[in-house]
């Protein structure tokens, strides 16, 4: 990285709900930054809630930068992994906070990747019926996608995020330097959620990723940023006009609903996030073409994107009748119809039911035979 | 009851926070009126939610009301009781809910006491990050207090109502039949909580109750529509200026951290929540004497009304050290300082901390020596 850039000014995007509003800092060194903490909520006690694995790369760091705001400072470092993202941890939080005599001020930082920002955020919106939380994601996809727009959730064993809650944080800190520590796999998952944001808002974005994906792949500071502040300027304007999902933001989905089945399918963790994701960005693009809303080329442009990431493109081999099933509980259906996110036209989406034979078909053609 | 009384149109108590408006109906054989359940949120699926004694009673008579507007009914008949408000029974709703293919536009309807409502309202709000909900109270307490307002929780181990949300029915249904088959103790529970809105907030409602306290007891339509009705009233009034409980809510609360202290000291279900709140109420007014704010007759005219309520008005023998540990890790305390509700003049009441000395002598003052 970079030395000189470290002293730029963070870039800050702004994300307003009906009834919140906070900033996202975008930035290199942020965390030792002063002015990333200042005119946070003020309170006795903060709780750092990470996972052992980044406890151990930036808990230090954080925890001296919380050290001059708050008379207290614990820290509870979950255990690593998707299939953590359950009940069992989440009470390992409440424990926490109670034995720690965390009260309705209390202030909690989610430090990592997006299985930490959601259950902490969980946590914090039930907590006492709702304490402050900022989120401080160490990972791309966190800082593109998880961390922003207050979805929180834990998973079911029927269901990937099916316990959660909409509950905004009071600010989003993305330092970039936790980049450097990421391993390459996860990188490449984050990437997927950027790769997302081309295809459903913004083709000029996508042209850009294509010609920068290298960059990116290397890290490099500058490609960096621009690719978690462009993420999140879209996501936050979507956001900002349908923060409960009724509606617009649904298109943030784009690939999930195939991603949804894949990671519930072979039990969460298996495949990450973002790779799921990935998979089922190429699927739903397939979908699109299917229904003749865009061409075929279309479907081949992301799904090399996709493999340059460094992301799989052939999903797993449950059959598609177990990819239909396991849909049929995806939150968006209704009445046990699933609702797609399709490309309507480069850089517009749109929800729509599909026929379970077409579906079947998109399944066959992109997954290993059961 | 009264046979003529059921054709009566039932009250009216509308409710209006920040971003929410529904009404509570209240009056006689409101289940078997259609007129109760029209124009409520149009969805494939409803689920009723309630314990196993309460669906023997009232389950058929809610189900026969709803048949005409969904295409699928089903019912949970959860364990009854405060101890099984917690992380086990609230996933047995999640696990329903997913069985049964529930969608985001599922209706969950509340049918029971303070523990169904509670824990049902709670499942409503984080099930897919949240669904409709309807509360059917079928207590006294649950009518007067649990079910309107909008605060849902389980407890923890550590602490009564440690987690949940606040998420708004989309209407509350006060049948006032279902106070027929009420048990006699539970009963006089939810006076507790009738009693309580005098002191805090109407001097001339705190004098009706002393008037007519035998026809409450003795289950009086007349009587009842009244009680429920005003304490409705003003526990709307009090929501709607403050749903968030950052300040003037906190007065419902009134005889609840003395409560909360002895429901968690002799483990949940051992006194109802009720009869905790009524002990409490004596002790806080007690303490609002101790601390100069009223006269101490009005400390004997409360506990003569709460005991010929038939609540318990001396407190378990915990000791004043055990009470005043339990009563740190209330949602009200502060940095580890103990919030009391207490009257400053009769009709109106604010937070005020005391010193744990003072609070000791009122402890043993009114509960058995330990």
């Amino acid at each position: 990285m970079n030395p000189e850039t470290r002293t730029a000014a963070p870039a800050c995007v702004a994300v307003a709900t009906a009834d919140s509003r906070y900033d996202i800092l975008i930035g290199g060194a942020l965390m030792g930054d002063p002015a990333s903490w200042r005119g946070l909520p003020a309170a006795a006690q903060a709780v750092v809630v990470t996972n052992t694995t980044v406890d151990a790369l930036h808990g230090d760091a954080l925890r001296h930068a919380l050290a001059p705001h708050y008379r207290q400072v614990s820290t509870l470092a979950l255990p690593d992994g998707e299939a953590h993202k359950d009940w069992p941890t989440l009470n390992l939080i409440f424990d926490h906070l109670l034995r720690h005599g965390a009260d309705r001020k209390t202030v909690l930082f989610a430090l990592g990747g997006g299985v930490v920002g959601d259950i902490t955020g969980f946590a914090a919106a039930s907590y006492m019926r709702g304490v402050p939380f900022v989120q401080v994601p160490t990972t791309l996809l966190a800082q593109v996608d998880s961390s922003v727009g207050g979805k929180t959730a834990i998973n079911h064993p029927l269901g990937k995020n099916m316990i959660g809650a909409f509950y905004q944080p009071r600010r989003v800190i993305c330092d970039l330097d936790t980049l450097a520590t990421l391993p390459a796999r996860e990188l490449s998952a984050g990437l997927a959620e950027v790769i997302k944001y081309g295809p459903i808002a913004d083709p000029a974005f996508l042209a850009w990723i294509e010609a920068h994906l290298d960059a990116l792949l290397a890290r490099d500071r500058k490609a960096l940023a621009h690719a978690v502040k462009r993420s999140c300027e879209i996501k936050a304007w979507v956001v900002g006009q349908d923060e409960r999902e009724s509606g617009l933001r649904a298109i943030l989905n784009f690939g999930h609903t195939f991603g949804h089945a894949i990671e519930a399918g072979l039990g969460y963790g298996e495949w990450l996030h973002g790779e799921a994701v990935g998979c089922g960005m190429v699927m739903a693009a397939d979908l699109s073409a299917a229904l003749g809303l865009v061409p075929a080329d279309f479907v081949d442009r992301l799904r090399r994107l996709v493999e340059r990431a460094g992301l799989p493109v052939t999903g797993p081999a449950l059959g598609a009748a177990r990819y239909l099933e396991l849909m049929r509980v995806d939150k968006k259906a209704e009445a046990g119809e699933i609702r797609f996110v399709v490309i309507e036209s480069l850089g517009r989406a749109a929800m729509r039911p599909a026929d379970d034979a077409l579906v079947t078909r998109v399944i066959e053609r992109h997954c290993a035979p059961a």
